[in-house]
């Protein structure tokens, strides 16, 4: 089963004149998929359009996203869906395009299972030296501009960690290097605002509403390393892995809570096969 | 006369998996060319391998580019040519291949005279609100995450002005949107550092290079706004243009001053017909 690459539904490259190439002037969504369905699609269509709107250029039609994905998402196992839109092709410098024609870059991978041990034991954080710039202009958003999470991976191995934490220019936690992150203390979950840097991630926006549904206690707010590591609990999110508790952050080692577990049951997270 | 695009040596797309595309992991260098020949090509390729450091892959070797470029080049007229390298495609995920394998994007185009009166008269600066994140790591390098640029760039017109002046997000001078910044006071030249945000212009490396031979005095430090309000002279560089005068900064109106007139007669800046 091979990975299937689409640009503008076509199996063909990229134009190197593309600003996505030239300045990371666009945005992306990564989804899983299963059966035939995306999960979330809705809540990935929004973050898309409000990241073109911040970037002042229409987001392509939900329906010509959704007739592409559906003419090529296998109906009979899971995959992992990327789907980059640009600002499309322009002459050289900053300024963009008046008219500008969007480029859909759309890939459709077969699924790769997750460790099973990742969502019953947790997975391992590992703090990062790289830190997150403030930019509240493009905060939120999932555009292309990701050199500092390049930057932050390369600071360990994948035998050493599955994500790294990532904190602001002043020093307050933000996020995983592709997660968003929460942590549980006195039964109450907070995870950082994402105003000033971060992402507003799919699955974070699922684990409010949950928490919300449940009647937990949940605060987007200012979350500092010391907080973070004196936390009962911790979990991570995205929209491929749904939730990953962590079993250890740096050298403090942690269980997987009941708060989590109430997440992940309801939810309905867990190993995806 | 067309604009050339090769990637890798050939005349086809970029495979839409490359990271400069996905996380705008790479760099770029935008250079002009006459009589077949680069300006300044060395300091490009210092800047280019210095970015490539930063960022953990190897540059492509000098000789690969250099001839790529002179079988293209032309002999009898000004080109613009750009060169992106990125760190080439990769899997899903920010963490890079462990042997990543650049790809490299040439465009050489048309070179397109630029107006007289921006040498003679000077140029139009306007202040933007989009600030420029601090983050020490990606500073100085000419990398693909230029979103910033892009809104900065969005703020204005063509017809309003030929360059934004940005700030950090302290508030002190940075650059143009495209352009080092330098402020003339007392006959002494003030040039913002760029260890924090802003690009290491190679043209800026030929001013101050050029005020060490005339012997005239230059600091690499902080600029605020009010000071370079004040000043006598401010002039901008990059490597398309040389040095333009700045004739107007918001409102306030400035003339071609002598220090500007010495540094673009010491280094042949001029109209490039």
């Amino acid at each position: 089963v091979d990975t299937l690459w689409l640009v503008n539904g076509e199996r063909t490259g990229v134009d190197p004149a593309d600003r996505g190439l030239a300045y990371g002037d666009g945005l992306f969504e990564t989804m899983r998929a299963e059966h035939g369905t995306i999960a979330r699609f809705a809540w990935h269509y929004d973050r898309l359009v409000e990241g073109c709107e911040r970037l002042g250029f229409a987001a392509p039609a939900r329906a010509v996203i959704e007739t592409e994905i559906a003419a090529h998402l296998p109906r009979d196992r899971a995959a992992t869906v990327k789907l980059i839109v640009t600002r499309g092709s322009g002459a050289r410098g900053y300024r963009p395009p008046s008219e500008p024609r969007p480029t859909r870059v759309l890939c459709i991978a077969p699924w790769t299972p997750l460790p099973n041990e990742h969502y019953t034991r947790g997975i391992r954080v590992r703090t990062c030296a790289t830190r997150l710039a403030e930019n509240a202009r493009l905060a939120g958003i999932k555009h292309l501009n990701r050199l500092e999470q390049v930057l932050a991976q390369r600071e360990f191995s994948a035998a050493e960690a599955e994500q790294g934490l990532l904190l602001d220019a002043s020093g307050r936690v933000v996020s995983g290097t592709s997660a968003n992150v929460f942590a549980v203390t006195n039964a109450r979950i907070t995870t950082p605002d994402v105003s000033r840097c971060g992402i507003k991630g799919v699955m974070r926006r699922a684990v409010i509403a949950a928490a919300h549904e449940l009647g937990l206690a949940l605060t987007e707010g200012d979350l500092d390393p010391a907080a973070l590591r004196m936390a009962e609990e911790i979990f991570v999110t995205n929209a491929l892995v749904g939730i990953w508790p962590v079993a250890a952050l740096d050298d403090r080692r942690l269980a997987v809570g009941p708060v989590t577990q109430r997440l992940m049951l309801h939810l309905r997270v867990g190993p995806y096969a």
